[in-house]
């Protein structure tokens, strides 16, 4: 028995962003690791991103349609190279507000999706209040889901563990890796899913020298004895809950 | 490949303790699920806790020597029920003093046992300082030991995860869980190791209780659907540094 | 003269929790001493528990009404063991909410009750929103009753010390025991309480090793010549707003 | 029975800190209050403050011997109009070291005091480090004299609470006011005993105006319904160990 | 080059307060000081503070509308004063509540002033909700008028800094002095614009004496070889966002 | 008057560091800034990292007297293509310890160099035990070459400013970017300094990349319209002590 993971159905990921391309730099590693040893993963994306990271289309003069279908078909684009499949919620962003509406369709998603994993925003962001408001969203849903009484289609959830990706300015949000998640095997493929997302070009170095980082870190934390290769890339994550073990390591 | 785990020999768990005692009632299980494995398990107890932990036998009035002998047999007995083994480095406790060569004894114990996972007690502890001490130098001794350059024998060491175990007054010493560990399988080879302990007849039921707490919130944590036993008990640490890891789970 | 104490009056202990059941198992041994002590307390229940914390009754089949009607009966059994009156505001719960309208429900309990002392949730609880939702109104509203110029009945309250009661899972709520409470004298009167909650069973043996963990650290931190009772049980609480007194001790 | 409180004897308080002039500034109202109540008060300075806190006689050219005679004679002269009793343990400043010796003069202090209540620095001082190494044997040897294993003359003593005395800079120094006392009864007496520091005459005003501002606080924090005067006087503490008490307040 | 400074306008300041009384008190000094300088200074008044900070004007039996009557001149007096102009949103006061039309009022502001500098209250104050409630807004509403996607009228703003100011109890607020601002040349104007707020002269000396307070905490940072005056005055803030620069000073 | 500035002689950075490297990698870009101000720039080196971070020489058979020369000679190499001096303490690394020797060493340098600004490491890291350390004594100097009466020779410095440089693994040391400091003016000579510590050319791009990532969040922080150039290079810092400033910018 592993904690957490179920014996007979393949393990199941639930990502909830704000936007379209958040789990492209922040979560792509952890999404093709997951898909490339045969398991489901379902991005929850809240909002196009439309408003308050479109700023390149506002300027060429688009209009707001033509830029949620272009950050739409991005981000398919992004999650079918990663193995994953995306549903968008259309929520409105900046700011994409809380309510109790859209907590309820989350939860509609969770008992849907039955994940095993579910990754989501940090819960401080000094800089974009649309990704506190999604992980505010994306743990209560969470804990509604789990109970009997809360009144939703589907069965009942567990308590899949959460995992906080890594916000652009992590020391600015509370951000302490906790977890180094070795995406070494998949880093192609990360890359390949950010340069789908062809408006925000300057991204994808920043997000390539961060994976590097990370995995110089990784190795750092694992010690040389291992005999990792020297190109090892890495993504960092929070746990906002305790991980439930049968054995320290 | 796991993180942290040679491919050939057994694993090898280093438990650096303040006094005597302390192994058996915040780590027992820890230690003894790791030798049901057919682990190697190494304690290094700096002090026997002769002073500050002995209040009974110094109103009987037994002398210094007589309480260092009784601590010394008490805790064989219990490394022995867990399956492990205890190096004494009587370092005097109450002050246990942070020293330049009682690190250097730690080093060379981390050379020679190469350990996979360190335990040790947390930084802070305001009702009794020797646990900081002890683990301050557990840490330092830790970093020591991978350098090339640091004079002591024995190979050196890569960097193997440290667990902090919980503290006995845990929201007093800043402890968080951060990793509920489940011995179930192994409690009652815990329960027999605090029986060892018979000066500190009130602890068994005191960390019995505590036991069973962490058993219960494991149990939440996980999740209702794993099937967990009604007597689940449990463990917690904390990670001073990140998990390194290939999934996320 | 005692800070916050009205020479002529009994003295007033306000208790706003989110769920039924809240109030026996966090604070019932301060009610039971404050009504022992011929005081007047009051709860104030924003829901049942009736979504969230009724698991077993769901599983059972019952109804939505069915269930409030259970939890109102035995939330007024055990408060009518502990000696205290409950009020029920029946909310809604899972999500509670934070509404203005609920808040200006409060700031008429405090007017009417005129508080000497308020205990509530703290204000952080990953495992269930409620309890945060219930202790922001809680502070909002003590705030908002102490203005002359908040358009509600009755008197303006004074500023009444506040403490937070302790929650499941301490540790990930950041509570720590900043007040010990001796309850050894209301401790059959506390069990008693527990027992009318029959849906909950499994966590009567839970709250009672907790009373019997925070008195064993309320005796370490009153110091052994206190000559305490063997079986000494507490509670812990967490201050908010300093104390404020004449005499340090 | 009120916690802390031994039926016959007078009760004790002792007050540790670092320089000659500490316990004036910061502590003189709770001295005053305890002295006025028939309270024994015990004053233990490391040092005299000669290198560190003495500015104005080293630049009138004053040898270290008479400064530390002016020093000594004021403390004397503020403790008597206070009520305490000081003693000096001349170990030496800018820096005092903390040094297993002067923990151990410590530890005989405390069990020929049996002091109620102790009063320290707190932990923290960006701005002189002997006050956080004065807090720190504080509260080492408090833990120590508790022990019957630790060879030292006279009675081991209980637990008694510690109360950190507000520093500066309290922002700086991670202080927040957990307990405010009002010291209103004995302003007049801190004012002399201030006084009698003839050579920081700067800080008569300073600490007259922190003492109104944290009586302004108390009022604040106890409600308007108290009737307290006008001109109420205050002194900030921190509680580094829990409050244990019988009733809520 | 200066960051922040546009080379031909005057600067801008925009300052965002709960009540009409707050930008005298706490931030008077901040106003006067870009005053002096020929800066152009635009207070955002969210509320007349006619509920929670009018409790004389209640108690002479004051009506509503009069109240905010009174607040309203006395504020534009002090304004006036300080060489500011005063906007009032007139949102309601205790509880002043979080809203989306709210927030994107203050988007207009912002994107209307162009500020160089903001700012506002921290986002914690455990004495009045409607201070964190501003500070939020505020924030928000910051990011919100940096996006050219947000559909509001004018130019979008650039990342001007932002500085908290100090609340009446800013260690129960977690405010921690990060920058000390000199306002000794302005201090007359600070203490006559203070006077201007009638019906709160309990805060006239309160406020002096923090303003000596904090410039006695200058001095002692700014090191004693400046040859700052005696009665130098100063205010503290926060700094939520990091300080660029191009010299280390 | 500008703060820390005196009028007439060229302003002073003092720099203090456990090893050799530490300078280079972490302020690299402010010691060139200062320096091609006509700043002079002082960099103590309490130890040459020989033991601690010349793995590749000890690897390579070296002499502990080769390595520490080979370190010298890089280290002096950098220094000088940035403008500084550099002093050796030769204290002894792996560890370094806090001892009053070197504290009061340290106390003649600051008198010596006068400094107007300091720069350190932050006081925490879990990874090198010798930058706390180093820290620790910088900080502790600071305060006692303030005090006329500690003596030492020289003449007393006033309060500078200190700022902590970033440290390997920024955000497990509690480190948090307070001040972004623009070094895109000397970022090629900060490149060539690295180039001359030819054992740790895997350094080479990781502080390159670091650097961009710093410069990035300038960008960000400062606001699009400064007309930043897209290569813009930062270094972050974090300051112990509050600004000290006469404008909020």
């Amino acid at each position: 028995m592993t904690y957490g993971k179920a014996p007979t159905t393949p393990r199941s990921t639930l990502v909830i962003t704000a936007h379209a391309g958040d789990f492209v730099w922040r979560a792509g590693g952890a999404i093709a690791l997951a898909a490339s040893r045969g398991e489901k993963v379902t991005i929850a994306c809240l909002t196009y991103g439309e408003r308050g990271e479109s700023a390149k289309a506002w300027r060429e003069g688009k209009s707001l349609e033509e830029i949620k279908e272009i950050r739409r078909a991005e981000a398919e684009a992004a999650a079918s190279t990663l193995g994953a499949r995306v549903r968008f919620l259309d929520a409105g962003d900046y700011p994409l507000l809380v309510t109790q509406e859209l907590t309820d369709q989350l939860v509609r998603i969770y008992r849907d999706t039955q994940p095993d994993v579910v990754l989501t925003h940090p819960l401080d962001d000094p800089y974009n209040g649309d990704h506190p408001a999604a992980a505010r969203m994306a743990l209560d849903a969470r804990v509604l889901a789990q109970a009997i009484g809360y009144p939703s289609e589907g069965e009942i959830i567990g308590a899949p563990p959460v995992f906080f990706f890594e916000p652009h300015q992590p020391e600015m949000c509370g951000f302490q890796p906790e977890v180094l998640l070795d995406i070494t095997p998949v880093w192609e493929t990360k890359r390949k899913a950010m340069e789908c997302l062809a408006a925000q070009q300057h991204l994808w170095d920043y997000y390539t020298d961060l994976g590097k980082r990370r995995g110089v870190q990784l190795k750092r934390n694992a010690g040389p004895n291992l005999g990792l290769p020297h190109a090892t890339y890495g993504e960092a994550y929070m746990r906002p809950y305790p991980q439930v073990t049968e054995e320290l390591a």
